[in-house]
Order: structure tokens, then C-alpha cells, then sequence
């Protein structure tokens, strides 16, 4: 599940629509902190974690913002995620002739750690219930109107929060509005890289064993968090055991599950099945195709591409294996049962019938009613361009920033700017030749599916030819300098105003469009939508209480599970690989492609043990967004790595099945045997293993 | 797929119907050494094997008469086959606290080989086209006429062969009876074991790896060829290549698969699908569940039933395999989609539709007239129960043989005796209480099943209770005892006619009612399908011309294809797997169960070669009864030992998907590592490498 980070990011393309349905049985449930199920836990496995052990947790837990989960895991401020987290980051800080996604890096003293352009960590420090203010504030509302109201309210308790403990806070909807939560985040930008295996290694058998199982990916890497220019002494921090979980142990996994839609309505999976689907993966495709032909100019040209070809390569494995899913014989029939027998329960008494009965229907009609304006506007989009996406991002900002906080759009409130910030002036470098690349592709991408009338198409139309508008427009801007970017920001509307760069030119033409298709959906699909799903959500809790978890919202969750094989092309799959595993499967491919190793797996494979375990699966239920997360035994002691969860589990999204769903995670073990021998990292294994 | 063998055997229990369709794709087809498919390997690999070469791998392949494939392999007469084809055998040299089933067997010096109670093995000495005889004794005659006379003439054929020869003659029918051949087999019936390992090396992940791959199992066993009291020194026998065949490589198999039906009729796959399929598997689940009772009984219980176990789990998942798959969406399509492209063809020329075009529907009008009675004979059978089925043997040998050979029933014809004596006559041993358990599923298994008013279920009734019926028969009869069973067929019809062993008694009331039910099927439906089917054949031929091959018979053919992975379970399958991935495996369940293995495996694994390649796959198109092939390269070097097919190709009876269907082979090199460095058999492995 290479690249949890861009399917989190990637799923704004498609229409966000939070909904309800029947509570969860098994081992689902992606559960908050507040409302950790203690019951099922304690009758299940007799085990009732108390409020210490999940403070320690919770605590010990951190959020990668830029898509990921991790965990401190050392007194000395080591965190661990995976390696295909932290691959933006190795890519960012790699140059020409200096490619640490190829060969892998180790930091032997502190003053050897790189620091990350652009890595944001947060810990969840607090979270409180603000249900009842921000009801209040729309209380008499309906409609936008009640909509805005709630936002604005959200918006001033983030920043009042933010002010007053100087924590990053935000306020966030679980239960498709049944609550709202203040989360309360201390963040860290000083992060240093530490150490990371070459990407043979973490991501052994590429793309075509992403999303499967038996796996043998050495998928970590360790960053050192610094604060004042030492390294950081967390409070909690999750202590290392190299023996990892016997099979059929209870295991917790602790992280940042990005988005599930496990409560849409029936309506809302079919409008996503005929529309985002489809778009989506043409999409993934055209990009793909154009990479691959950029990478083949040269080999730096490759290094360029590479990060961003897995990228995609990962995004449409599991777009492609949702899609073949939902379209699969029975899936919807499931799907459609269990919303039918909600609707039952739900009618079973009148005042919910009532009060509730019609939210489902609306949404249908809704949609009906806008589904060909929703899709045209869906593509008001320069999807995968990130320098023409800076040169938006800075139009938007210096507009918004003239409002109100309470009136601004989404992402550009006063408590949202800091982040926004640190990433729009990131120093990570641009390469103009490959951003035109990337431009070009979402201007055809455009072009080919608005009308011609379309006011977004009709600006692209303008430029041209698109390849050479591409190439000119990156060759020519000065955006991919963070100072010119700074400065435009600090000029605000009258230095934007009178910018002649190529792409603020074009930002200055798309924003209004952008800034109209908010106001509109807002204004017809989410004025119903929002409260319709609202209900919904309010009559699960009638129906259910809190016996139910929210859908993942990117925010801190614990789920449990056991370490437990499954049914696999007509055997079982075991519960755990080896060492011998990972030799075994790189022969199977006579050492070649995907499957080939680096040379010191080879060399010193006669002093690894090689009966150490590799990677292993649990029935936690996990997606993307869990990658790096921690998996933790009873006593919280570290027991592995979270970084995929296999092919049966795509469909995961909307449907959790627990006879086949796994997580596949990095054995503890394995982590110290490379470190120790085939890394000669001794020091960091140490650092990880002190007691 | 262990058992192979009893995959042949047990297709007795559904009608056996053979038709006609198009020509094969790919690397699909099971070729006659007579019409190999010179042609396309000519095109497709540059290599056309010579008729000295196509005679020399003739002459190495070795049919075991069991059910089986197998080959010569050293200059003294030594035989390579699978442990699963051997294990029939090992099984009935085994004793109480002589269980070489589960603690192998190896002979150092030929005086320590032990005979095989009752293992014929034939070599295909020459063959030869009769079908212009054949045809010719029933020119004008129809119907069940003319299926007579055929019958004769081919008893008659193969009769006169055998005298003049003293070869083991049959005659038979290939393209549907678009042609008929005489092949005559060089027959050895003194063949002694010489080396078997563990089962739970050799069937190592038990049936849960069954029919899988990637596979690691070390499924091979060697018998020696004596005649007059000395090793045969064979002409012809293949060389050992340790070294393999390549990835990409073009290999062959050579052995005899079992049967094909690619060419029924849909009506035919439908009337299986809804008849056979469901009446088959409950039967294998029923004897499973009552052989695992008895085997709770005690450890030499255990011993005496596991046999048997593994083969009917192997039916149960073969034939559920086949059933999922035919009923799975898109298989009766694509087959449909088949035939109507043939019928088509047929029909765009006046004479072939008037000759062939109405075959399909006569097929299906019979089909449809007989369905029920079809299904209610079919359940005259006493399924499982030997010892039963031994006594109904000698009284219809009794009978059959006071008539002229031409008009016995088929399987008592003159050149067929000898084979039969020496399977009714064998001493292996027979276990009352074992034969209890099977006899008494067969009883209630009818009885469920059959009309109170049935012939065949009323003399079942009137046994009482069918489990103190059964013990009683099985203990009172003498039928356990070889010579007692010889005495009563020397005896004729007089001896069994006065005997009154509870067996025999039971055998004279069933005779003629299965003697009946042979009547009325050649004359209803035989009468009808035969010649359609012979039509349709000829059809095949008309349009196709000898482009094309039979279904398999189990008689010689020659498969090829290359070496090489697939996709599987959202990645790729590789070409090979190797000894690193035989201990990943085991550890990957704790070593426990199906997938412990042998202790010196562990004591041994560090003098191991841990890349020694273990099993491999190709696309060679194969079928049980294939078992034991040996898999060869262009050279005519053995390069694999063919034990099974994977999950993907359980359909292959029917049809043939080149990109998932897979032949799974166990590597040249494994068995040579394993005699050397795990077994201390050097002087075995040193026979096979003899140059």
C-alpha cells in the first residue's frame, strides 16, 4: 500500500460524502480515544486498556501530515514510520548524483541527520468535545445558512485554542456531524532524517506485490524529531520488543486511518462508481504513461519521475481493485442489505421515521438532480501539477486572506494558514522540465472532458497548444523559487494583481471559476447533502448509541485485532514470512526487477538468521493513512510496523470483511536484524532495544 | 493434486460422454505421438523433435495401470514417479508398526527393494491405426447394431494382437470416434520400491496446499522394473539434467492424462454440472467425515484410513474446484460461445450441415428424455465399499465369461483378463473393519438416494441396518483372503453360485440388476450419443483437419510450453520456488500441522544448497492421470517430475486459459539434494546422474 500519502491526498478529487449505517461487527472499527471499546475488549480477550496505557499511546502516537502514521519510539525523539512514507521526503532532499530513495541512508552521528524541507509531525496533546457549541451557533438556521454558521464557529474555536496553548488545533465532524471534537495537535517541523534502507529493500517486488501478501518489505525508516537544537526528549515513547506477536495474540494498531466511506448511502457508491471511478483512473493511467516517457530521457530524468511513478502506480492498484470490487458480482447486493436493514430499524418507530426516514431519498434526489453539473465541475481541476497548484494556492490565499476568518473558504482559515505556509514555501526543489510534464497532462486531461463552453476549459483553451504551453509556462515561471513565492505572498493582492508570471497569470483566470464552483456546490449539493448525512448519522446513534466508530477523518484511532493467516487462492496464506521467504521469492524471479535485491542481502545472508520474521498480518482494520502506524501488544511494547494492507482488503473502504481483510505489517524483529547485520547500524538498534 | 489416481478412477461414477469443438490456442492440447505438433513448435521454437527422438521419450514413458504417469530413468530399470502415485502401494506393503507411508522407504541394495503387491506398468511398444477395420465391421448397421459390432471387432483386434505379440493390446477410440488405434504395451508386473520419503515431505501443506502454487513439495518415489529375477535394463530411459529448465525455456511433458471432456456439448457440461457435480461431492464429504471417525478409533485405525483420506479430500477439492468454476459467471458462456462458433462453421456448408449439424440436438433431446432414469442408475453403485466391489467382480467374471468374447460386457473381454486377475487377485491386505465403514457409507449413500421402489435399493433394504449389515458382511466374508477369491473364479459359476459367503450372496442379487442397467443404456442412450458424438468428431475433422488433438484417454500424448510464472492474487506467481521458501513456509505456521516437516529437514537445512530450486510451473496443458510425468527439455533430459496442477487450472477439464493455467513440477535438482544430502542416498542419485 505504497503511498498510503497520496491516496489520502488524491482523494479530493473525489466528492466528500460523509454518511451512516449499522454498527460494526468482528474486529471492525477504526475507534477515538474517547470512545475506545472497552466492552468488546475486555469480553473478548480480557483485557480492559485503562486510561494510563491509552494516554501513554496516544501520546506516543504521531501524525505525518503529509499523508502517514508514526510513532516515537526512543527516549532520544527516533520516530518510525515507513520508508514509503518518508519517500517524499528522501526524494526532496536528493539532488543529481545523490539519490538516497536509491541508495538508502544512515545518519551514524546526530550531526549527520538531514533535516526534511517540509515534514510536519503532530502529536495529539488534547481533544474535547464541542458538540454542543457548535450546534448552538447554527441553532434556528437551516441550509447554507446553518452550514456556514457551524463552519465559522468551527473556525474561531480552532484559532481561539490555537491562541491560547499555541498547540495547531482543529475542530473535527465524526459521526457525519453527530459530534464535533477540538483536536488539539503539538506539532514538530524540525525533523531529521536518520536512517532508511534502499528501496530494493523496503519495497521489494515494486508494484506488482504492493497490495499483497506473503510480503517481504523492509518498509521503515527512522527520522529524529529536534526542538532548540537538541534532540527532543518525549514523554512517551513506545518501547521496542524484537520477538513481535505469537499468532493469534490481541494487537492494537495506533494511527491516522485516512478515509473510509463505510457509510455512504447506496446512491452515493453507485454515483461514485459511475463517475469517480472511471475519471479517476484514466486519469492514473494518462499519468502514468506520460512519466514512464519522461523517465526514458535519462537517468536523471528517471530519478526525477520515480517517486511519483510509484505514486500513481499505487493509486491505480487500489482505485482499480476498489473499482473491480464494487463492480463485482454480490458487493452492492451486500451493500444494499445492510442500508435496508438501517432504513428498517430506523422506521420501526415512528419518530425516528420521522425525523430521519426522508435523509436518504434526499440524497438521491440530490444527486440526480446535479449529477451532470457535479462531474463537469469535478473537472475544474489541474490534478498532479503542483507548480501551477502553487500558483493557485498563492491567488486563493492573498483573496482570502482579505476576508473575515469566518467567511473564508476551507483550508485558508486563520487557524489553517501556519501549515499552509510551511508547505507553500517549502525549499524542497523544482524541476521546471518535469512540472511541464505534469501540466501537460492535466490540460489534456481537462480539455478532453469539459465542453468546449466550459468557462475552465475556455481559459485552457486559451494557452494553446498544451505541451508547449506547459513547457512554457513552467520554463518561464520563477515560482519554483520559495522566495519569489514568499514575496508575491507578502506583497498580497496588489503584488498578485501585477505579477506577470506565466502561471499567476493563469491562477488569476482559474480562481474565480474555482471560488464559484465552491459557492455553488455549497449553495445546491451541500445544503442538502450535509444535513440529510447529518441525520442519518444522528439516527444511527438513536438506533446504536455509541456502539459504533466514526469513519476515519485522517484523525488519531485505535483499532484491535489478532495476528491470524487467512483463506488465499484456495490454501491459507500464513500468519507471518521469514527471511528465507524474501530469499526464496527474489530467486523465483531470478534475482531480477522488482525482485532484485540489494547486493549486501546477498553477501551477508549466511550471518542473517534467517528464520528472523519479515512481515506478518493481523485483522485490525486499518487504511490508507495507517501507514507507520505502530503495532503494540497489551503491555504498548512496539511489535511492528503498519505498511499495507493486502489485495482482499481494497474494497475496505466501504466494506470491512474480516474472514480475508488484513493489515500486513513489518516484523519488530526484522527491523533489528537489518539494522544490526546488514546495516552495521548497531548503535540505532541499541537506541531502539534500550530498555 | 495428490491422487491424480483416484481422480481417474472415480470419473466411473459420471456418464461418460465424449463430443466434439474447435481447434486449440496457445499451448493448449494433450498430442498422439502419432500426430505430434510438429508444425507449431517448428514456428513457434525454431525445434522439431525427429522420430528418433519422438520413439526414445516413447519408449522412456511408463503408464502406471493404477492411474498414473511415471518414466525409466537409469540404465538398470529404475522408475521415477510421484510419492502420490506410489502411495497406493506403500500403503498396502504397510503394517501395523511398519508404516512406510508416513516413514518413507529407502532400499541401499537391491535385495532390500520389496515388491509392489499389485502394480502393473506398461510401456506403449507400437500403435496402430485400425480405424478402417473398425469402421468396417458395422458398415450398415446403426445404432446399437453397429456399437456392437464395433466392440467386437475391437475385442477381436486386440485379442489377436496380444497372441501374436504377447504384448498388452487395446484398441482405442480418439476424436470421438473419428478414429480407433490399436496400442500395444510392453507390460511389467514385477516392479519393487526403492525410495520414498516422508509423507510429510512429499505431501508437504497437506490439502491445504493441494492443487496450489507456489508448492514445495518433494513429491517423488522410485521403483525398480525386474524381470527374471534381475533389474531391467531398459533400451530406452530419459537422463537426469540437475540443472533444470530455464525460465522461458521450452519443455514437454510426456505421461498419460486421465481424461479431458473440452468437447462435450453444453447440454452434456450442463447435465453434469446439475447431476454429477452435487451427487459426487456430497458422496466425498460423506466418506471423509465417516473415515475420520474411524480413524479417531486408534493410531492403527489412523494408519489404515489416511490413505484413503487424502484421496477423497484430493476428489473433494478437485471436483468442488471444477464445480465452482463452471458454475463461476462467464464459464458457461465462454463454453457456449465455443460451440456455437463451431456450429456455425458446420452450418455454413450445405453437406456438413446435413451430415453433422443436427448431432447437438439429438444429444440434448436424449439427454433430456433419460434425465431422470440416467441419474436413478447411476446410483446403482456401492461407491467406495472394495471389498463389495470385489465380490460383484467375481460374479459377473463368473458369468461374463460363459459368453463369446464379442458380447461380453466391456472390461471382460479376453484381452482384458489378465489384468483384471491380477488386480482381484492381489494380497494386499483387507481390513474387515475398514471395509465395514466404507460398505455401510455405501449403503445409506444409495438408500438416501434411490426410490424406495428401485430394484437395486431394495435388495440394499432388505439387509436391515445398514451399519451391523455391513460389519456383518465384512466380517463373515472370506473374500479378504486372495486365494479364497481365486478358488471361487476357478470354480465357475457353480462354485459361486453354491456359495454362501454373505458377499458373494449379496453380489448375485446386484449382478443382474447392473447387468440390466448396461443393456438399457446401449440401447437408449449409447444408442443415440455415440454416433452423434462420432459426428461431431467427424465435424472436427472436416473443418478442422488433424490440427487438432483428442480429449485424453489415458493413453500417451505429449504436451508442450515454456517455463514460466503467472498472475496471481493481485501479483505474480514466479517460475520456481526454491528451499528457502520449503523452511519460510513451515515457519510461516509455526511448523505445526500440514506444514511440520520431516525433523532431519531442520537438523540438516545448514549443509542444504537453500537456492536448490524445489518445485517450478509451465504451461503445458496436463490433467490428472499426469502424475508422475516427466517433464523434459529439447535435449530429452529429465528437467521435472509433474505432480500437480494450480487452483487455476481445475477447470482445465473442460477448458484451457493459458495465462493462469499451470503444470507444477517438482525440480530435477530437489531430488537430487534430497538423496544426497537429506536421505544419505548418494548411490541413488549417482544412478540417476550416470551419464
Amino acid at each position: 500500500m505504497k503511498g498510503h500519502a497520496s491516496a489520502v491526498r488524491t482523494t479530493a478529487v473525489l466528492l466528500v460524502l460523509f454518511l451512516a449505517s449499522p454498527p460494526a461487527g468482528a474486529e471492525e472499527g477504526m475507534w477515538t480515544f474517547d470512545n475506545p471499546p472497552l466492552k468488546a475488549l475486555s469480553a473478548k480477550y480480557g483485557f480492559e486498556p485503562d486510561a494510563k496505557w491509552l494516554e501513554h499511546v496516544r501520546l506516543s502516537a504521531v501524525r505525518f501530515m503529509d499523508g502517514g502514521s508514526g510513532s516515537f519510539v526512543s527516549a532520544h525523539g527516533l520516530v518510525l514510520t515507513n520508508h514509503h512514507v518518508a519517500v517524499g521526503q528522501l526524494q526532496k532532499m536528493s539532488r543529481a548524483g545523490r539519490d538516497y530513495v536509491k541508495t538508502g541512508f544512515y545518519a551514524a552521528r546526530p550531526k549527520d541527520e538531514i533535516k526534511c524541507p517540509d515534514l510536519e509531525l503532530n502529536v495529539l496533546d488534547n481533544m474535547n468535545d464541542v458538540t454542543a457549541k457548535v450546534l448552538a451557533a447554527a441553532r434556528g438556521k437551516r441550509g447554507e445558512a446553518a452550514i456556514k454558521a457551524r463552519r465559522a464557529e468551527r473556525a474561531r474555536l480552532a484559532e481561539e485554542a490555537k491562541k491560547k496553548t499555541g498547540l495547531e488545533c482543529e475542530v473535527i465532524s465524526l459521526y457525519q456531524g453527530g459530534e464535533y471534537w477540538l483536536y488539539c495537535y503539538r506539532k514538530y517541523t524540525d525533523v531529521r532524517l536518520v536512517f532508511a534502507p534502499e528501496r530494493q529493500a523496503a519495497y521489494f517486488g515494486g508494484d506488482h506485490d504492493n497490495f499483497t501478501y506473503p510480503r517481504h518489505d523492509l518498509d521503515f525508516a527512522l527520522f529524529r524529531v529536534w526542538q532548540d537544537g537538541k534532540p527532543l526528549q518525549p514523554q512517551h515513547y513506545l518501547r521496542f520488543n524484537r520477538r513481535g506477536a505469537a499468532r493469534g495474540e490481541l494487537v492494537f494498531v495506533v494511527g491516522h486511518p485516512g478515509r473510509t466511506q463505510r457509510l455512504y448511502t447506496v446512491k452515493q457508491l453507485e454515483f461514485d462508481r459511475d463517475h469517480g471511478f472511471p475519471l479517476r483512473l484514466e486519469f492514473f493511467e494518462t499519468t502514468i504513461a506520460a512519466l514512464e516517457k519522461y523517465s526514458q530521457r535519462g537517468p536523471e530524468q528517471r530519478r526525477r519521475a520515480l517517486v511519483r511513478i510509484f505514486a500513481f502506480n499505487n493509486a491505480k492498484k487500489a482505485y482499480g481493485g476498489m473499482y473491480q470490487a464494487i463492480k463485482a458480482p454480490g458487493f452492492m447486493e451486500r451493500f444494499s442489505k445492510t442500508e435496508q436493514r438501517f432504513r428498517q430499524r430506523v422506521a420501526s418507530r415512528k419518530e425516528w421515521q420521522r425525523q430521519y426516514g426522508s435523509a436518504w431519498d434526499e440524497i438521491a434526489t440530490t444527486l440526480d438532480k446535479y449529477e451532470a453539473e457535479l462531474t463537469r465541475r469535478s473537472l475544474h481541476n489541474l490534478w498532479g501539477a503542483s507548480l501551477a497548484g502553487k500558483a493557485i494556492t498563492i491567488v486563493k490565499l492573498v483573496g482570502e486572506l482579505q476576508k473575515p476568518d469566518a467567511e473564508r473558504l476551507d483550508g485558508f482559515h486563520q487557524a489553517q494558514l501556519d501549515r499552509l505556509r510551511f508547505n507553500l514555501f517549502s525549499p524542497a526543489p523544482v524541476y521546471p522540465d518535469f512540472e511541464a510534464v505534469t501540466l501537460e497532462v492535466a490540460l489534456r486531461f481537462a480539455l478532453k472532458h469539459l465542453p468546449a463552453d466550459d468557462p475552465f476549459a475556455k481559459v485552457l483553451g486559451e494557452l494553446g497548444d498544451p505541451r508547449q504551453a506547459a513547457e512554457r509556462l513552467c520554463r518561464q515561471s520563477k515560482l519554483k523559487d520559495p522566495a519569489f513565492r514568499k514575496q508575491l505572498v507578502q506583497g498580497g493582492p496588489t503584488a498578485v494583481a501585477k505579477c506577470n508570471d506565466p502561471l499567476i497569470v493563469l491562477a488569476r483566470k482559474l480562481v474565480p471559476i474555482l471560488v464559484a464552483d465552491e459557492h455553488w456546490r455549497k449553495q445546491t449539493v451541500d445544503a442538502v447533502i450535509t444535513p440529510a448525512s447529518e441525520r442519518i448519522g444522528q439516527a444511527r446513534f438513536a438506533a446504536f448509541g455509541k456502539d459504533v466508530y466514526p469513519d476515519a477523518t485522517f484523525s488519531l484511532r485505535l483499532s484491535y485485532g489478532t495476528v491470524r493467516g487467512y483463506p488465499m487462492n484456495g490454501t491459507l496464506a500464513p500468519y507471518q514470512t521469514t527471511l528465507y521467504g524474501l530469499f526464496d521469492r527474489s530467486l523465483g524471479f531470478d534475482r531480477q526487477g522488482e525482485w532484485s535485491l540489494p547486493e549486501r542481502f546477498w553477501q551477508r545472508r549466511n550471518h542473517l538468521d534467517l528464520a528472523t520474521p519479515v512481515n506478518f498480518v493481523c485483522d485490525c482494520d486499518i487504511i490508507g493513512g495507517n501507514s507507520g502506524s505502530p503495532v503494540i501488544n497489551r503491555r504498548a511494547e512496539l511489535v511492528g510496523l503498519v505498511f499495507d494492507g493486502n489485495i482482499e482488503s481494497l474494497a475496505g473502504r466501504y466494506f470491512f470483511d474480516d474472514t480475508v481483510n488484513r493489515t500486513v505489517s513489518v516484523h519488530s524483529a526484522y527491523i533489528i536484524e537489518a539494522l544490526r547485520k546488514l546495516y552495521d547500524a548497531g548503535d540505532l538498534a541499541d537506541e531502539l532495544e534500550m530498555p
